[in-house]
């Protein structure tokens, strides 16, 4: 089975993604095409960087994951594919692979160079799903690019932890569709710098004493109390591994949500403070 | 073939419905994943409700319905399969499936209890995935729970019978994306307390006289009357089963829809008089 | 393989998509089903020939596209199915493949007539797809139609040529995703009336000097310029093969967009002006 992801910032109600689909199966009949997101804000690179870095891990080793997110090739932002802990990711250099390279060294990584080998008029997701095919029926990188060892990284999308080693400083990256609020911080560098120590999240002028571990904890007996608790405010270490600030049963509509009832906006700045 | 559809309140901005997606084709890589809609409102239980009880009977029998919607597993909301009319239904125990079990008998409803089995952090989602996927590939609902007899009903879906039988009270149930406004009251009831009597629909001050067999009762000639009709209110019995108060070509931004038009909203009382 | 394509107005909310899925795989297990749109304005003919006609060369010659835009069956309206350049369409005699038959001569059109044969309570949506199924299992047109020679054109998607052959009047037809505004004055118009000659466009009181060939006019220098060239309008010829005005990186949150900066709706009138 070959599994090529999608994730752009094309919107649904264009003809974009399903022509995308079009030149992937008529490039390769028995690709399985799965949606991750075709909302990514316009040209947002950090934001695109966050979903597929939080989606990647659901999906079996060997898959292949196409950005389309300010992909146009220039001098500075060229075409690259890259493999990385057996998954592989197709995209423009522009920093968008950060989240996965801060974590994992990649496996290779290419330049793409097949632009010349493609009839005149051909566009950059002509090159992307050129690329994506290859790579899903088991092409390897080296014949669609030459290796290259760097690749650009978002510097916005890295915390900074105090001298003293008593706080990081981190922000909000990402606010999905329940309104919860998802910051920069991974529970690998809390845990790296805690050494052990209880700590508190704080921002603005409101105070979290404590992370739960997920939302769906159920051997937790706490969460069995329920409705008493709708609207509380908390943070957890979601499933893409970062703290994100949270309302118990979030909801626009009624209890609200963390960006209603905190203020919480994009960018608002987070601190891990440690006792 | 196996077929799995989604219903879920994720939205489809974030990676939520693409992880999920990855989470069941590693788990069964020959399911085939169909959207029902990830837009239900954030856990808005009656609204799923409508939408898998609409949608189910397009779908072949052995078709396995997983809904994400409130999900969360609690003492009072448990994890359920039922096996119902030759499908198969995965949720949680908050009354989600009362639009079906109010029509018929479930033929096996066990409550999950795989949770122990699966890895620690595990989510909701990897519960629902690993037993959908145990269920398309053929597997039997008494693996992956114990049997249980009852489930919740969601007692705002029932419509009520006048002690005289003169009349039936509903409400608004659903408003779709044309603005047309499906109550809960179903044809099956109408006719059954109408016994032959004719009967017109009122709500606040409007009248609709008669009921359609439904948009697109082709041999009905007066159907092909048309601009003069645009803007028309007009009563159906809809695909569902459920009477719904449309306008004839509605368009939020031309003729208006029954939502604007009438100022029908969710949960305004819609009345059936019997002559 | 075979491929269904659908185009709708129906949105991603309701139970409609996902039922009309359910259907297709229920009439034909081995079909590959992908969406090219279901945001289509309601009822807007001409944004779905639009939308079909940008998208339907990404897909391999065979494919079926069912078409769900202002499908009831009227007198005015019949049912068609029309084989166009390899490619299978279905839809209402709307006007809405003008965009196809302005470009080629169709192959072969039938005029659907399996509407008695199919169950009562049928709806268009059945009819579609018991027509959608048969074609792509490979079945010929004439079992499900009587050939008819000429279908709807939709005389608004045309665009007039001055008497002295020194301008074109088109309009903006459609405004996508990122805000470019695609006027309705073809590549292949444009050259056949330049015979040569160059050309500026105008609108309001704005002038756009020279014509890209496309976004990812990948050998360009010029295009490697970059960020100072952030919010330039520009036009381009774009991939669907219209005249295009655009924003360079255009962003309705940050730099604007074509709509925005230019204050272009749709049906404004955009002139081509040759020298």
């Amino acid at each position: 089975m070959s599994i090529i992801t999608l994730t752009t910032d094309f919107g649904l109600k264009d003809h974009f993604v399903g022509a995308l689909k079009g030149k992937i199966i008529s490039g390769f009949n028995d690709a399985v095409i799965i949606d991750i997101s075709h909302d990514i804000d316009l040209f947002n690179v950090s934001e695109a960087s966050y979903i597929i870095g939080a989606a990647y891990s659901s999906f079996p080793k060997g898959t292949v994951h196409l950005i389309g997110v300010d992909a146009e090739l220039t001098k500075e932002n060229r075409h690259i594919a890259m493999q990385w802990n057996d998954h592989y990711f197709i995209c423009a250099d522009n920093g968008i692979l950060s989240m996965l390279t801060q974590k994992i060294v990649p496996q290779k990584i290419v330049e793409i160079n097949i632009h010349d080998r493609l009839p005149s008029g051909s566009t950059e997701m002509d090159v992307f799903v050129t690329a994506a095919c290859h790579i899903a029926k088991g092409g390897s990188l080296s014949v669609i690019g030459k290796e290259i060892s760097e690749i650009k990284e978002m510097n916005e999308l890295v915390p900074v932890v105090a001298a003293d080693n008593n706080s990081i400083k981190g922000y909000v990256a990402y606010i999905d569709h329940f309104g919860n609020c998802v910051t920069n911080i991974s529970q690998k560098l809390v845990k790296e710098i805690a050494k052990g120590r209880d700590f508190e999240i704080t921002f603005s002028t409101k105070t979290i004493k404590s992370v739960r571990k997920g939302y769906s904890d159920f051997t937790v007996n706490e969460r069995f109390a329920l409705k008493d608790y709708e609207g509380e405010k908390l943070a957890i270490f979601n499933e893409a591994g970062f703290i994100e600030i949270a309302i118990y049963r979030s909801n626009p509509s009624t209890v609200g949500t963390a960006k209603t009832l905190l203020g919480l906006k994009f960018r608002d700045v987070i601190n891990v403070k440690f006792k």
